[in-house]
């Protein structure tokens, strides 16, 4: 079994809780795939260097001194951390993005109503076969996102993006599990309330948690790519804090398990 | 035969430059090993952060934060973008940093004279099979001058310390050559002429050129690595221009090929 487990801000900000993480990592049985997110580094770089955040209807503009600012912090800085410290912990770790290997090529998204995102990439295809050779032989590669164009440029993508496609591509040759690291327990059936974990969502309950309400607004976005990775050969993804990752798989495991059907 | 090519700041530094060394590598026949220096790069991001350039007797101190600046633009922002730019040519490329695959543990530089050079590493093992391993499947690494130590520290290497001993590690497991691309032509008969290549050199020469002084103070040390590194099994090492590789092995090459005899 593969996991493919993503991490984000939450993690990666604070060298005490990736630490901590890095340690549950090393220690999940059978083939593995890190991808990070990047944090607040890049913005706090980007702040230093006095470049200015642009945003778009909430969704941040990757200018050409922006692309290199995330290129820095995102493969350099925090991917080749998080794989000396792996090493450190007896994983034979290495890092990559998606131009390494033409791991994952994409294309430049096109203008939208008129706005130029710059250089962000939407995935066209993923080289599934290089990390499976990799996973076949003990190592775990760990992933930034970013992508390219097949051109010579690096183009920002996604991290969750980056982890679907990364996931659902080696399902094809082995059975893999999608596991997001999140900052709540998992999916919740009150906001208010973090012990409210659902433990388990199939498509029929998905369809009742929407008619309900119970579901908030952001999961859904997250929700539907769940089950568009699921249609596509993954055997489950998973919702749930990184701490929780070391119970993955034993009765006491906190978290969201989404299949297309728990029968 | 694998080529193993280091360039410096003199390449690296200028985009057109760079793209044009890359056109000449990605059309080098047989297997091949990029490995780049940092350049200007560094210095200016450094300055633009206000962190703080200290020497000592002329080498760089690597503090936390330099550290953080080498991490970020060597491994980060010119090995993705070259790795970008190979693969735009066809060329399956990747890129690794020491840490990566555990490819090249080093040991914190220990006080000298009680002066503390930082987070500078000095090589004990290189992981040569793992690139061994690329190599044979047409994979063209591409390597940052970065190392670890085996407890999550990354440390600064020099580069041309890391191509050879890369290429001496692979030198072991297939025949290599080892190729410095220069500022000059080549070592130079006379440093004010810049046509005066000695073409070849090898011990017996080079006893008689040392003799002679003819050879500058500074090109000493480097050819001195030179025979070092022959005696461990190297087939050649290489002294030339960016441009001039691309006539590599035929007659009309320009540029300084040591050997231990030139028979």
């Amino acid at each position: 079994m593969l996991s493919v487990i993503k991490i984000g801000g939450n993690i990666i900000d604070s060298p005490s809780v990736l630490s901590q993480f890095l340690q549950i990592f090393s220690r999940i049985e059978g083939a593995k795939i890190l991808v990070h997110g990047g944090g607040k580094l890049a913005t706090h770089l980007a702040q230093k260097l006095e470049i200015p955040v642009q945003m778009h209807d909430g969704r941040r503009i990757t200018d050409a001194e922006t692309l290199k600012i995330i290129t820095m912090v995102y493969a350099g800085l925090i991917n080749k951390n998080i794989v000396a410290e792996l090493q450190s912990l007896g994983l034979q770790a290495f890092g990559l993005c998606g131009a390494d290997l033409n791991l994952i090529l994409a294309t430049k998204r096109p203008l939208k109503n008129g706005i130029d995102y710059g250089f962000v990439g939407d995935v066209q295809t993923v080289n599934g076969k290089a990390l499976f050779d990799f996973l076949s032989q003990n190592i775990s590669p760990v992933i930034a996102p970013i992508s390219h164009d097949g051109n010579g440029n690096l183009l920002n993508t996604n991290a969750d993006t980056i982890a679907s496609v990364i996931a659902t591509s080696l399902a094809k040759l082995m059975p893999t599990n999608l596991i997001y690291c999140f900052e709540k327990k998992g999916v919740l059936s009150d906001p208010q309330d973090d012990n409210s974990v659902i433990l388990e969502i199939d498509e029929a309950k998905y369809a009742l948690l929407k008619q309900n309400g119970v579901v908030s607004a952001g999961m859904l976005p997250k929700l539907d790519n769940a089950f568009e990775a699921l249609r596509q050969g993954l055997e489950q993804v998973v919702i749930c804090q990184a701490d929780a990752l070391e119970n993955f798989g034993k009765p006491n495991f906190v978290g969201t398990s989404i299949r297309l059907s728990n029968g």
